[in-house]
């Protein structure tokens, strides 16, 4: 069995985000040598998610205006965890975009639906940040 | 390493269905030959499903009302993704239930405890659409 | 390639808990033996979670909170699943925080980033449940 990893980085300019990043994906498993096998790819931070649904700028608006329904950023005082942070949100909102996702790997390419794109979303962004490409197969 | 991989399509009458696909998936496994490893079940149409609960009818209609109301589908304006499309809706209900699922394969079954099942979640069907079953392991 | 397989079982006191099982995981990795591959950490139940983030009580508060507003226990007569049962918001509350994580193994740790704790989230407690931890890799 082989394995492979690679750590993706980002610093966004604004506190949310998201970002395809299913080309650095690609390129990692091309890297790794796996034809057949599992990719994992996890935000390694708590105020962030890795997702997978479609490239389409409505959408991704639709899902801003949704989380923040969801789980509101303001005012901060509404949570607990608000004392010393200010991020609260940001960990609900990743709990339901999700932290990971598990990708197939066959005959050299992730095997994707037609529409299927890799996202970073950053919740509390504006600062250095990290993805974990984990590829175990053959 | 072994691997395998199929593809189990599915048409459904209705925009949205919760579909047991347990039975496919122990077929997907006894083909494999596999006996040690990881099963990835995932949807490969991004306005759909695959999760794991209950195989129960009072609860599936809880899902139908609880993700309406988290998720509305209409009406259809109020979503910026609903241009060419009228399904907004339905990619939000499936970020909520999950893209995929992981599950261990023990001594050549799905090690599950007493009540968990495999489903397809669709929520936008009325046309063919697939999800994946990959298979890796000893 | 090498598997490994064990169960941590839980009876909570109280319906809700939320429980840091990052160390157990960790003595299940170290008897494994492995030191490349993939943990898959699972709920063996429908009512109950396995996910990851930030071991901060205030945090676990606000999720009391916020699941009680997206999925409210009471009352019990909300939920068609509820005739026999009164424990449908935990399935509901599951599904928002989810059924498994899968972390990958490198250098034979968890390969985490600084605050990633592995969490054992119930949701219907007062009873004898099971988390799946397997493992596969070299």
């Amino acid at each position: 069995m082989k394995s492979y990893r690679k750590e993706l980085w980002f610093e966004t300019r604004t506190r949310r985000q998201l970002i395809n990043i299913t080309p650095e994906v690609e390129t990692c498993l091309r890297e790794s040598g796996i034809t057949e096998g599992l990719v994992l790819c996890n935000a390694m931070h708590i105020t962030a998610s890795v997702f997978i649904n479609d490239d389409e700028p409505g959408l991704h608006s639709d899902y801003e205006t949704w989380l923040e329904t969801l789980a509101p950023e303001k005012p901060y005082s509404r949570y607990n965890h608000n004392t010393y942070e200010d991020n609260a949100d940001a960990h609900l909102k990743r709990t339901v975009m999700g932290r990971e996702v598990v990708v197939a790997v066959t005959e050299g390419k992730l095997d994707f639906g037609p529409w299927e794109r890799i996202f970073y979303g950053e919740f509390d962004g504006k600062r250095r940040k990290r993805v974990l490409v984990k590829i175990i197969g053959d």
